[in-house]
């Protein structure tokens, strides 16, 4: 382990430690992002030893649906299902009542679908997504219908949001999403009532759903580095 | 223009002599991509100056429909014209024939049905762009529909290619174009025939459109810097 990048190292503990939880017959939301990544891998390690039986993965973006295939995690859909019973995801702000900024990947609309109807939801972060107050580090993700861009873009404005149209890289003009939408990153002066702005937000017409995440989560597992080795603090 | 990036005002001055070309009264394709964007931008100086009347454009994407509006120029759509006079679009590759890799920014296939279109088609590119032969440093991007991404990569391989997906950065997955698909990168050995490759490749099932764009470039404008200026030779 002494050659491998620390970060990854951490990484790979909680996606770890969040697979370790998920019991025999259950079905799982996997989330998406690089830390969610390693708990598909290892959940797919459970089923492939025989440690864990028929588990089903209800994907929350093509990437999850990909690495699942990957790993040998069979997948249904939400027509499929009754319920899920634990959900793994990740987030870019976590505050001190778990409630969560996601969308950094743009994947925030189909994790909230799959993340609000898990009986346990659990969040997998490193230390430097923890922060006092949502929106101190990371601009708010809105996914908007792209016909309606500028009218959000507007009705944003008015309620004293910066909206910035996310760019792509590797892809001239606009990120789009894997539901073919748009996104706007959102900087406000201070979120102090985000159950509020969550829902102030979604009933503006065209947004499809921002990335405040709101008494969703049940458990945080926390990726450190203390003096060098990995850790992972629940919280 | 002393303090300002040599690079840019190249580009610029590229941009500036496309929009140069175009006369009043015409239909002018609007292409993607950072040096098609001063086109733009000085075609719109020259419509509002008055130096120029009655032009409209057609957009090859999201981002061009963007700039046309900032910079003033009307648009249409395909089904308001019977032809397009004039179109300007950068280029990632151009050979000794003028044949075009396309598809850096994931336009192409938009692109494509509009530079097709052209009675002239103008290609803006700075020097690096310019190949003795196609996909010696670049990619060739194929726009692929979702559902078909597995069969197309296999028939890809099969045609000796070597495909990648394309991934999104600050989206996580796969870029998503403008029009809801993917886009492979493949990687020839070698493309000895390009303009059967194209036809072969638009032949499979699932493709959209590939970044090959034989035989429809008039008029290609390369900016180089020479003793730290920039200049436009045309080609």
């Amino acid at each position: 382990m002494t050659e491998l990048d620390p970060v990854k190292v951490m990484k790979q503990e909680v996606g770890r430690a969040a697979a370790a939880r998920v019991k025999s017959g259950s079905i799982v939301g996997l989330g998406t992002g690089s830390t969610t990544a390693f708990a598909i891998q290892f959940l797919g390690d459970r089923l492939k030893s025989g440690e864990l039986k028929d588990v089903k993965g209800v994907p929350t973006s093509f990437q999850a649906s990909v690495l699942a295939k990957k790993y040998g995690i069979p997948l249904v859909t939400l027509d499929d299902i009754d319920g899920i019973d634990i959900a793994i995801d990740g987030a870019d702000e976590v505050d001190p009542q778990k409630n969560l900024i996601k969308g950094g990947g743009a994947a925030h609309t189909r994790e909230k679908i799959v993340d609000s109807l898990a009986k346990e939801f659990i969040v997998v972060v490193d230390s430097s997504k923890m922060v006092d107050r949502l929106g101190s580090t990371f601009a708010l993700p809105i996914e908007v219908l792209p016909l309606a861009i500028t009218p959000v873009t507007r009705a944003i404005e008015k309620l004293g949001g910066k909206p910035e149209l996310r760019l792509g890289i590797k892809k001239d003009g606009p990120v789009i999403t894997d539901q073919g939408n748009m996104v706007l990153d959102v900087t406000f002066a201070a979120i102090d009532h985000p159950a509020e702005l969550e829902k102030t937000l979604n009933n503006i017409p065209g947004v499809l759903e921002n990335g405040l995440f709101i008494g969703l989560a049940d458990l945080i597992l926390i990726g450190e580095i203390i003096d060098g080795k990995p850790s992972v603090r629940e919280f």
